[in-house]
């Protein structure tokens, strides 16, 4: 018989399973309430539109066919122009030279570190952050280091700007220049993921920073590379995301993309291309509304039935609140006794490189029927009590 | 001015364009015939199909919001049910957990180049053959080899079985069988890419690799990893291929697959599994009569136009004629005569990872208009003969 880890490549080796995948194993009530999965709302795709849009390109055989046959790997011009127009509102002027279609900003964030990062290359990141993004950086070899340490090096730093996942918190604007001032002091490249910025209930929008560091440069002269996606503000299944930034760094992504895939979807990208023709905006407003109501919905529930357990900011926008519990709590093992009592989450720690986080936990709100969601926050404070005795 | 080719990775730089590509830049005349691309003839494409299936996927709520929501990494169960209904009639017994879906089968050949090459490995391939496989390995920072090289040691076989690209020549059961061998006395992977197996036109199918590898094992036991798709049967557009393999193997691959994109997308998949409720078989008949008429057209345009100026096979399946010139011809230098008078096709040398076949070159009968096919091979030879002189 093969002995097949022994011939697995290094990187293959390197490639970890994510911690929220591996937390997710416990057994659980059989009504149990998911606090932990980022999910949208499934009843908020834009099922109707799509509808007409698909039937469009279906009537007209030339459409169709263009929709189902190959295409080219950095995306269909017309979807790169309608993002550059959302990158516009951005502040962000750019070509669609500057952008490359990506199967959501998953692929976008493994083909940037494809293009960067060589094993033992150290990568800073926020702690915590996004696992996907550690897991993607881990397989291709780096050293991870937290954004505020003290290194003199770095091939990539990783950063999401705003409702941060996990902590939905939005950089200030002094933290956004002086990101950018660091990725030029150590001579990096400045990778800005922004899959949430759709997702704004309150408060104004401040500068992305590859729009900070384009400031008087042109686009072509930036170190910063922005990532976004059409998965929160149309639908994740469609699987389309984008990669801005200088035209010598798109074309060696688009190669890479090319070599890993030939291309994204022919046909998710004719749909959007229709589907766009308004821009985001006018699927972003319903949306907006609903995760605004979810969140003031959890808000309250936190107040009422957590109370004085943890400690918790109110999100502008985004998934997710961060909860943060006395330092003794594990909540990796707190999240034993939850699953018993019927409710889920995902622990601090799943978000960090360095095991940091232990005390913290994140609840997503924007999957979860808004009735249900006092109940489940009563049995995380049942959950936590149980734990604490 | 930040200097970008310094800071791509090793992997990055490995990274070479298609030779296709780069040998497409000649000007040309302005009604060229282009027998240079592979695609499929979208004329072909199941549209009114495609059509009431979406239909009845966005006239059901539930099933709308399945497809446009996040699914699992590995694929849909469903579809990779259908896909073992396929394997079953290739002669493969499997189960869901020996499928992968990915995006396309060159996000197959990614993956599995990614889970078993290191840098320095050696890769065996069949010379001539896929250039898109040998930018795979080449990223990956193979050492390629022809199967027929007298090596101890390799990582990776890549073979295509039936239909070679760009030789169309299928493998015999004795060369299957010596394969099959070759990998275990190397102790070495195997993958076979059958990307053509449904674009038969005469004879009869051999038994896979893997079913061959299979033999009197479990598939857990083998060690052949095999890649198909619904590129050629449905329409690339979607972008759905498959990997098949041991569950040791489909598992990593998916951790891999999950860490690039996280999954395929989930509305392509969700049409397949409605679309493919009786199989590829009721696709496949109707591709299969029109491109067997176009190839006795080319076949009959080569024996009258162009006569004993080359050699080639008339092929059972496939979409090519693969031609031999003397020696002394250079297709890559030829082809800018052929463009100037109004026909183009693929060099011999873009296949090879020595350079060798300069005097070969490919011929694709699949997308041109078969009326225009004569006339194309009438220029081919006009150019043949002005090269000569």
């Amino acid at each position: 018989m093969t002995d097949w880890q022994d011939r697995f490549s290094r990187q293959a080796k390197r490639a970890i399973p994510s911690a929220i995948r591996a937390l997710a194993s416990f057994p659980r009530a059989a009504d149990t309430i998911p606090f932990g999965p980022g999910e949208p709302d499934a009843s908020l795709f834009p099922i109707e539109p799509l509808r007409n849009v698909l039937c469009g390109i279906l009537d007209d055989v030339s459409l169709a066919r263009g929709a189902l046959q190959y295409g080219p790997s950095e995306g269909d011009l017309l979807l790169r122009e309608r993002i550059c127009t959302r990158m516009a509102l951005l502040g962000v002027a750019c070509h669609p030279d500057n952008v490359l279609l990506t199967n959501g900003s998953q692929q976008a964030l493994h083909l940037v570190s494809q293009a960067f990062v060589d094993p033992y290359s150290t990568v800073l990141v926020q702690s915590p952050t996004y696992p996907g993004a550690l897991q993607v950086f881990l397989t291709h070899g780096a050293r991870l280091a937290a954004v505020s340490s003290d290194v003199t090096r770095s091939a990539l730093i990783y950063a999401m700007s705003t409702f941060q996942n996990p902590t939905v918190v939005s950089l200030s604007l002094v933290q956004r220049q002086d990101l950018v001032d660091l990725a030029r002091s150590l001579d990096s490249i400045l990778v800005e993921d922004d899959p949430y910025e759709v997702l704004r209930y309150e408060g104004e929008a401040l500068p992305s920073l590859l729009s900070i560091d384009i400031g008087q440069r042109s686009i072509e002269d930036v170190r910063t590379i922005y990532l976004g996606t059409f998965s929160k503000s149309i639908a994740p299944g469609l699987r389309v995301g984008w990669a801005v930034g200088p035209k010598i760094v798109i074309e060696k992504l688009t190669l890479l993309k090319q070599i890993d895939d030939l291309q994204a979807s022919s046909f998710a990208q004719a749909v959007l291309i229709r589907l766009l023709a308004q821009g985001v905006e006018p699927f972003a407003a319903p949306i907006q509304a609903t995760y605004r109501e979810r969140r003031d919905r959890m808000a309250e529930a936190l107040r009422t039935e957590f109370g004085s357990r943890g400690a918790w900011n109110v999100p502008e926008g985004g998934f997710f609140f961060w909860l943060t519990l006395p330092p003794e709590v594990d909540t990796a093992r707190m999240l034993q006794i939850a699953a018993q009592v019927g409710v889920t989450y995902v622990p601090g720690v799943a978000f960090t490189h360095d095991g940091s986080g232990s005390n913290r936990l994140r609840l997503s709100f924007s999957s979860v029927d808004p009735d249900r969601v006092a109940e489940g926050v009563r049995r995380l404070a049942a959950a936590y009590d149980a734990y604490r005795t």
